[in-house]
């Protein structure tokens, strides 16, 4: 499983003031913690806190001044993107691209340039999709542009669009649905990865629920998760469900050994 | 959910004794107990404990006198389940057949006659199943003897075996592919069933293994199982993958809903 630590984000309120106040202890910080939990990227968000490339860099300098975690850029304007990924030690991860041809065409380039990765969201132009064959038809979309840019399956992360459990009950077997058949797209396959949080979105027992979705979308294929890394629970049943797919190797101590 | 409460069973020492004893305080507490926990079947198996057919039967009037969840007949031998199907109150789950042809001659027609429900454990002559054609192979031969027998789908539980995870870890992906296709063999589907106790034979961290199990195979069909009904944690995350499954309606309070 691929590890995105969702910390380092302006849409939490002690990461926002801090780049409001330059405050480099808790970028770093949460950089220090995240990787010491074994996050494989680290996200770095700036959102609405700013529209300057300067405090995006900034950003990407704190973290980098205290590990070597690759980065993933959230960030959907390609000035700051421009500017952000020049400065990434490591290939970083670009959340994200859509279908949409235009998106398409600011994004993959400079992914293609610098040899990144990126997560392709599978909506286009009628925004969240509600079907698999919708979802079918915008992972063709990323997937054909990807390839003709050079940027190999093992570089590319399509993300299936999750939903609120609580407003959209239905769409999750649709999710589980698209993510089977984005396994079967390549061979070697792309990677596939959600956000957790938004299936919690709204409901009480948000833990719970990302624990179990996540398991039922790693029985389908998921190989990839932004989440909260330092949430144990939601490791442990990820560490798990990777053991049930065969992908690590069983060992009674599998938890203790991953934190080794 | 069809949950099957598994407590009733000689395999626990505490129901081995009494059997040998005729304590029946024990099983009735386990039947009351189980019955507050929402179990929708409750398991009487005597094992090893006695081959008496009054000993099984007195376990189910045991049962009977406390509570009327229907019995889960764990048995395989027909000369015992004939006395025992007899006295029960409402159709049982017999449990279980194999798809080898003598097996299902002796038991499936004792199940048509008594309209009750059966579990088909998805091997044969050669033993436990190692890959998907085999299990649907039994899977098949089972479903053919239950039409023959004017045994409906919802009458009919697969059972797709599951492995301990610590000696034959490939075998979890195995049994989910199973499950995907058991779910297309007819319409209405059977259900699809499984003991989670198995799949954690042997590992340190039995809980985890059991919960993230079952979440993945709700995620491809599973809509019965065998399991400890008090373990709170396990339910949760059944209740929890059943709303994902959009199986039961989303409310807040799901899991306070359901034990009230």
């Amino acid at each position: 499983m691929i590890f995105i630590g969702e910390r380092i984000n302006a849409g939490f309120k002690d990461v926002r003031a801090a780049i409001v106040n330059h405050d480099g202890d808790v970028i770093k910080e949460w950089a220090v913690k995240q990787t010491a939990a074994k996050a494989d990227y680290l996200e770095v968000a700036i959102g609405t806190a700013s529209n300057k490339p300067e405090d995006l860099c900034w950003m990407i300098e704190m973290v980098q001044s205290v590990c070597d975690t690759p980065i993933s850029i959230d960030i959907n304007k390609p000035v700051l993107l421009k500017e952000a990924i020049k400065i990434c030690k490591k290939p970083p991860l670009v959340n994200s691209t859509t279908a949409i041809e235009e998106k398409m065409n600011e994004i993959m380039p400079i992914v293609a340039e610098y040899n990144a990765s990126v997560i392709g969201l599978v909506m286009d132009e009628e925004g969240s999709p509600k079907t698999v064959d919708k979802r079918i038809e915008s992972a063709g979309k990323i997937m054909a542009k990807a390839m003709d840019l050079g940027i190999t399956p093992d570089r590319l992360f399509l993300d299936p669009i999750i939903m609120p459990l609580k407003f959209m009950q239905d769409q999750h077997k649709v999710v589980m649905n698209a993510v089977s058949q984005f396994t079967l797209f390549s061979d070697p396959p792309c990677h596939i990865v959600c956000g957790l949080t938004n299936a919690s979105n709204g409901a009480v027992h948000k833990k719970l629920i990302n624990r179990v979705l996540v398991a039922m979308l790693i029985a389908h294929g998921l190989d990839a998760v932004i989440l909260d890394v330092l949430d144990e629970e939601l490791v442990n049943t990820i560490l798990t469900a990777d053991l049930i797919m065969n992908r690590s190797i069983y060992a009674d101590s599998y938890l203790e050994a991953f934190r080794k």
